[in-house]
């Protein structure tokens, strides 16, 4: 790897299409389309499906090599000089219930578009390039997120999910089989296989790049995280003829907990990420004391120190903050963060720059296929705006213009990786 | 009226049989009865019907008459010497869907138990003496609460609430009807009339007597209330991506608001009621911050300048806690407090005095049919201790001795305003 930026590797990026990129995004956005103009194409579904058919079709019209492993990753290879371990690009397909038009299927889409820069600029390359369409990230369907990615990366063989059940109650076993035989002539492949890198164009689902006028992010790492569930037992009573002293009222226990967790919690870095999402009262009737509350955490942090530190304090504060109603604190997810190797990074950024974008390295708030490829392979990720900061929601959009920025970089730094030159 | 306790108010609380009132009691919470032990007889329901069958029953076993109103209010007269006004005692026989075995039942039972104790000690009365069981009063299928002794008491006629919906999807016009029908030999009389005096035996809902280990309280008033809605607008982001700085989160609003109210409401006498009973948070989901949150705001107070000046600085201090989030607040109820006449407070003071309990003077948290009867006659409550002062529960819990002593002083108190006197 270098973080040269060659005439070749400008070549890609010239030759990547706007117009068609953002042509292939709307041709998706039709399936699984909302009256409201967002998306529901949820993991291993019919929507899914048809997703993967017309990818499968644009593949097949290029002279693409398609094919499948046992979680339904879909891959897309331009054959390169040399066999062996491809540069590996993509993102996901899959949808929240009410997503958006961008978050995933950009990635997919604009590595696409990169195969096809590829022929348009009559290069060959030494390894293949291979894109990546990864199963059920979102876990809006299957809470299992990531399945694909965490299988292909051998963090956990598929067998550990497939008795997940669905929120519609089908069980992913039946759901991956019917997928699978949807297209009975796409070949078999193994899991896993590795890949020289793992490059994932994302939108940022965060202001930054927006509130900036910047194109483009090379992200530095996928923040970690700590997930806990918080639950207070207080006593009901008559909110007329019950005496403020004495009282054991759950909700104002949970408010103290949640202040006494924004003071730990306070970086005036603002580095830390602190959100108190969902908060459920009972009996939750105007006139009655609340008898229990329960309230969740989602605290992250890139630095796996300040993770363990202030994460390992959250009881303790809820505990005392609660008194004298009895609290359990339940940490219900935690994964560790991931640091993108500088080469990667700085390969990213350089291509940015040459190509005149205005460019600045970030952290990922959010997690990715990303996070659990890196443990597999060295990883990046090119981050664009997004307007509002907005994803997960109908209103999700991002600019044609950034939307072929984000393709010309991926382009641009798949050429170095991947070693193009003139056929 | 006096303060007086005749030897003939003496002999008619002494004719009270605790043995007969419990049993009474016992076979009225079989109607409705629920596994747990609780009572679920809700207004104008089959069961409502049962438990007005069994009291007719009774009543006419004894000789008394029957009647009933427009708005299916019962009522058992035992005649004086004089026709005209008489003094009224009860209270409601209906209960919350999970609701106990004594709230508003016991004061109709206890209030029998006095025309019965009459008879026992062969009396007679100047004014008539008539039970009442007020319709609906719990508010738990129909929302318009206490709507028997509303319509009695002229403050609204009944024609009010004929279109109410019941939380199972049945009209009141066509429950009313029902339940009219089902007595079909019960006569017919006109609504309201007025009564010399209203008296109301209570369990006290709250946990006052039982601390002080006292028997009866003579109450002062029933406090007055405001209610709220609170509905705050955020802004939704990404947990993990959304810096602190800037988010405007509709919880973290509503908790600064909440910390606000608290201060604003806070009492060192602690005769000030506030309670945040309900809070809804939406999307209500643990990775994303959230963009709405409403509560409400349960505020009570005896004192109608108290409710004006605290209530009236509400919806201020919600707005400026809640900044930069923006906020409604909506009055969805008020109810100006009562006072009940000196002498008829008393009057109950004396008798329990007289009688040997331990007694003091309460003002009630909760409002009662007592609150509305009051704008028509000069009224009172009696109240008895309830175990832990939990009610609108089915571990509701007044013991016998209790309940005796609470009808003993109704009794007494009864004689005096009615005119007792040897056949």
């Amino acid at each position: 790897m270098s973080s040269q930026v060659s005439d070749i590797a400008m070549s890609v990026a010239g030759a990547i299409d706007e117009d068609r990129l953002w042509a292939n995004l709307m041709a998706m956005a039709e399936i699984g389309a909302r009256s409201d103009g967002g998306v529901n194409r949820q993991a291993l579904t019919r929507e899914d499906g048809d997703a993967r058919a017309l990818l499968i079709g644009w593949a097949r019209e290029r002279g693409y090599d398609v094919s499948v492993d046992a979680a339904a990753n879909l891959f897309i290879q331009r054959r390169g000089r040399e066999a062996g371990q491809p540069v590996l690009i993509g993102s996901h397909m899959d949808s929240q219930p009410a997503g958006g038009r961008f978050d995933g299927i950009y990635g997919v889409l604009a590595a696409f578009e990169t195969l096809v820069a590829l022929d348009a600029a009559s290069l060959e390359t030494r390894h293949p390039v291979e894109v990546v369409a990864w199963t059920n990230e979102e876990g809006g369907r299957f809470a299992c997120g990531c399945t694909g990615s965490i299988a292909w990366s051998g963090l956990q063989p598929v067998e550990d999910f497939l008795g997940e059940v669905g929120a519609d109650g089908v069980i992913l076993a039946d759901a991956l089989a019917e997928t699978l035989a949807a297209t009975p002539d796409v070949p078999k492949r193994s899991l896993g296989g590795g890949a020289i890198a793992y490059i994932e164009p994302h939108i940022e689902q965060g202001p930054v790049l927006e509130a900036g006028g910047l194109q483009i992010a090379a992200v530095t790492s996928i923040q970690g995280l700590r997930w806990y569930r918080v639950d207070i037992a207080g006593s009901a009573g008559h909110a007329g003829t019950t005496p403020m002293q004495g009282r054991e009222d759950a909700f104002q226990a949970a408010l103290r907990s949640v202040q006494a967790l924004n003071t730990l919690m306070d970086d005036p870095a603002d580095t830390v990420r602190f959100t108190v999402g969902r908060i459920n009262v009972e009996p939750n009737s105007p006139n009655t004391i609340p008898s229990s509350a329960s309230f969740t955490i989602d605290f992250r942090h890139p630095d796996a120190d300040v993770l363990a530190d202030l994460g390992g304090r959250v009881e303790r504060c809820v505990v005392e903050a609660a008194a004298p109603c009895g609290v359990t604190v339940t940490e219900t997810s935690t994964m560790a963060p991931a640091m993108f190797p500088e080469p990667v990074v700085a390969q990213i950024e350089a291509s940015a720059g040459a190509l005149g974008f205005g460019v600045t390295r970030l952290p990922s708030g959010a997690f990715h296929d990303a996070l659990f490829a890196s443990k597999a392979c060295p990883s990046g990720m090119i981050f664009i705006p997004c307007r509002g900061g907005l994803s997960h929601h109908p209103d999700e959009y991002a600019t044609p213009f950034d939307c072929a920025a984000g393709a010309r970089v991926l382009a641009a730094t798949v050429a170095e990786l991947a070693g193009a030159a003139p056929r």
